[in-house]
């Protein structure tokens, strides 16, 4: 059998989260592998309650460690490098990463009790990694954290480029410029696969620089009356100075709320990108001061529950409180899905006599991914034999690889699992990897499908009925079944207590029970179970879970 | 004491969904009321797992059913006519209605054995409909739904304007065209209180006309290649009527798919109202036709997962299958909060090889609700002494009130439960009644402080572990503890079976425990939980509910 070069997406295509790509290059079977990301995506109530954090299905990947020559990561964000503590020691390769994502890595590596070592800081291009028969260089490129990367990796089959996260921006503030001739060098020899970022292919206007919104927040702060607050992603770094810099404009101080905020900041502080930050204050010197010389920065854009904009719009936070004529700004567009939390932080806010200024369609924010136009343009820069949508839904992936079409690029939907042969001309299916997903609950790597949650969703929906029955000795019941209840109406249709009639019911059985189902477990279970979900149906319209608890003395 | 006239919001305000709003006039406590909508809301798994269905709490009003003068719909939508079936029985007043909100109001209360004569069909303005000292007339209003309807109610201390749910179009295309005149002669002689719609009131832009989108609807279906699936809300028969128009214009038959599609259209036929629309032919025909030839009208724009979309979408819907080169419109706006539902449907349909067309930023949908400038052009026509706004959440309503600020209104944030008396020069808040929401569960009404939900939740988000431990004649303990387990880990850190590690902790526990403890039911089964979940949470980082069963066999 001969050499093969594959991409296989892990997670990330066919969903926007918890990013993981495998490349290969080698005889079938014996690849040795690369691995691009290994991010993370958050539960919510409506699929994974009680969830703490979900991770791609690794178990390919863990099956074939030996193998696996490095891990690479493209930028810090949490569906890019969220996953990498509690995976690595599954993977075991070395991490490679550029300064602000390798500090990042560490700092989540560390919690897991990993050394800093695992964790290699990498320049540039035309600086190259050497990972077997692959070469994998840096490239930098604009998006909404510092020192974003696409991948050039250089494979005896020719090069594939891996965009990354991406947007073309020519002035973004903080971190690396578009740049534009650095695609045009890699990409001149010829490209074998553009692996491609899908967000924003149903904008359809170019996207806009980072730069191009720092007016419009100056004016904004400068109106004001009040206090002024504003949210975005922590990561966010060059939006974090944006809005510092318009509050200093407006004369106000930078106070940083919420863990995840100082986090950000501190980690660019140390690897000296974020320059020109105007000096923070604490929240005690804040509360000395007017309220129209602060400006709150703060974590929660999405409505999370527990971060510091949630707790402000429930009315304090670190001692700090918003009132009538404080104004609020999301400089951040909420991701679908989270509109629920956003819209319920803004309610209370308006509770309080709080304004709330949402992006304003684009005044207070700009995206961090490649518009429709701007996908186009890398495609032309880079005219690859094949394009590869990724990081995106599937209505995303389909759409991008229309987009190619229509500048007369070959394109294929690759989803998470699908493993793709692209030795020769055109990219093959090679074969279909079982993957998924896996639930981090608590403290314990859960599988997706292991119907854990798929249990907690049941008892959300239909309540939890328990049945405890005592079996003696001489195999008959002592005394009459026992039930209780969770989560369902105690009263039924009739005004009884619903455990009263479903005992009734089942001691009916019970008691007519022959002693051959009384011996049989299986069987004792199975009717009660029936019974109670038939009792409880009649009583109040619900079938609820039912567990059933037999204890024999004997 | 003096008679007064009251406002009481008990749904509705400070929400959007669930109106329910109550008009008073009498001695403080002896008032004679009207009830104004009797809506519902709909539930989801973030905060009402499991629930079929939300209601207003109006406890208030049960306890004044005698004082009850009669109940008024303004129009047939879910959230103003869907709690009449639920709670007519307990108000028992007669319901008053246009004759297509009439006939809808009609079938829900022929399912919970109601007669039809319960509903009086009622002509609009000027005819009046006397309630003790208030005088009801029904103002035409166009809205999104056929024969909605603002109300007229005319007190001792002056008349009051309820808006109802409306927008301003002079060609609706099916039902009452804005009615300008109307509006400015029951305006004229002075209006003590303009109860107002706010929906839209951050909508910037004036609305637009529902005769808008006809054109643009017909290109696009004369565009398609294969079959056309157009989904929106079933009561916009307006907009049912432009999709058909338009399929007919592009040489398509119509096919009607989902129950409430097929039930809003009889009705419509029923009242007369539904004129000009083109042959429906039956799912069955629809198969034998060329696919460029149909147009199915389907429910479930908002990703309802029952409906006729979300089966479609998963593959299959009466025989009827969709395929690559079909198209699928939503000619809808998605409600904030059923993103993740739309955009699953919207994958699904990708994967098939359909292409989805959204609303594309108003081509092919327009609101059912003023916009900002329609608002202000009411508050102008009208010109009330106090603007009270209704049909929003909080940020909507402080909103509106600011909108009517700068027309010089003076206005009110009226919440849920807040009492405002309007009797004399300013409105003043009379009292705060205790309001709230009432679950239809399985076929029971349970209150959504009972508890029951907040336990499904706590399942849902820490899983339920069940210790049953039996006790003989003598007080001790017979065997050790049992435990189940039902949505948690079965292995936790250790990789021994969670249960026999709590197991394990539980029996120490009762080995060790004294006559008194072991006596003491209460005092037992804490001790129970406090070691169950400690133990659990050792092992896999998580606190579960946890019910104690203690079996005494004495």
């Amino acid at each position: 059998m001969s050499d093969r070069l594959i991409y296989l997406p892990l997670g990330g295509a066919g969903e926007i989260g918890m990013n993981a790509y495998v490349y290969g290059y080698g005889k079938p079977g014996k690849e040795r592998l690369i691995v691009v990301d290994l991010g993370v995506t958050f539960p919510d109530m409506d699929g994974t309650p009680g969830v703490d954090l979900i991770l791609p299905d690794i178990a390919w990947l863990k099956a074939r460690k030996a193998q696996i020559e490095g891990i690479f990561i493209t930028h810090a964000h949490e569906d890019h490098v969220g996953a990498i503590g509690h995976y690595w020691e599954q993977l075991g390769a070395p991490v490679y990463a550029r300064p602000f994502t390798a500090n990042i890595a560490r700092r989540k590596l560390d919690e897991h009790g990993h050394p800093e070592s695992v964790v290699k800081v990498v320049g540039v291009y035309p600086e190259m990694i050497k990972c077997g028969p692959l070469t994998v260089s840096y490239l930098p490129i604009s998006h909404s954290i510092p020192e974003s990367a696409g991948l050039l990796i250089d494979t005896p089959e020719g090069r594939v480029l891996h965009s990354g996260d991406f947007k073309i921006d020519e002035n973004p503030v903080v971190g690396d410029p578009w740049n534009e001739a650095l695609w045009e060098e890699v990409s001149k020899d010829g490209v074998k696969a553009l692996i491609c970022d899908s967000t924003n292919v149903f904008s359809r206007d170019p996207g806009r620089s980072e730069s191009s919104i720092g007016d419009a927040i100056a004016d904004m702060m400068k109106e004001a009356k009040g206090m002024v607050v504003a949210t975005t992603f922590a990561s966010n770094i060059a939006r974090l100075k944006t809005l510092a810099i318009a509050a200093q404009k407006a004369d106000r101080s930078v106070v940083l709320l919420g863990r995840a905020m100082r986090r950000m900041v501190e980690a660019a502080t140390e690897v000296g990108i974020l320059k020109g930050f105007p000096p923070v204050v604490s929240p005690e010197d804040a509360l000395q001061m007017p309220r129209e010389n602060v400006m709150l920065l703060v974590t929660g854009s999405q409505g999370e529950r527990r971060a510091a904009s949630a707790q402000l719009a429930q009315g304090n936070y670190m001692g700090i409180k918003l009132k009538d004529g404080d104004t609020f700004l999301f400089s951040s567009k909420t991701i679908p899905g989270n509109e629920r939390g956003v819209i319920r932080i803004m309610n209370q806010l308006s509770e309080l006599g709080v304004d709330v200024i949402d992006d304003a369609g684009g005044k207070y924010h700009v995206s961090g991914h490649a518009n429709r136009p701007d996908l186009a343009r890398l495609h032309q820069i880079t005219k690859p034999q094949t394009l590869i949508p990724m990081h995106g839904e599937h209505r995303h992936l389909r759409e991008h690889v229309k987009l190619g079409a229509e500048s007369g690029l070959s394109g294929i939907v690759a989803v998470n699992g699908m493993m793709i042969d692209l030795s020769g001309n055109q990219p093959t299916v090679a074969e279909y990897i079982d993957t998924g997903r896996t639930y981090l609950d608590g403290t314990v790597q859960v599988g997706a499908m292991d119907g854990i949650v798929r249990d907690r969703i049941r008892m959300a929906m239909n309540g939890h009925l328990i049945v405890t029955l005592i079996i003696d000795e001489n195999d008959e019941p002592l005394g009459d079944p026992w039930v209780e209840i969770m989560g369902l109406a105690e009263t039924g249709r009739n005004n009884a207590a619903l455990v009263d009639v479903v005992e009734e019911d089942l001691s009916q059985f019970v008691n007519r029970a022959n002693a051959k189902t009384l011996r049989d477990d299986v069987k004792l279970e199975k009717e009660l179970k029936t019974i109670a979900r038939k009792s409880a149906q009649g009583e109040i319209g619900k079938k609820p879970e039912v567990t059933v608890i037999v204890s024999r003395l004997g």
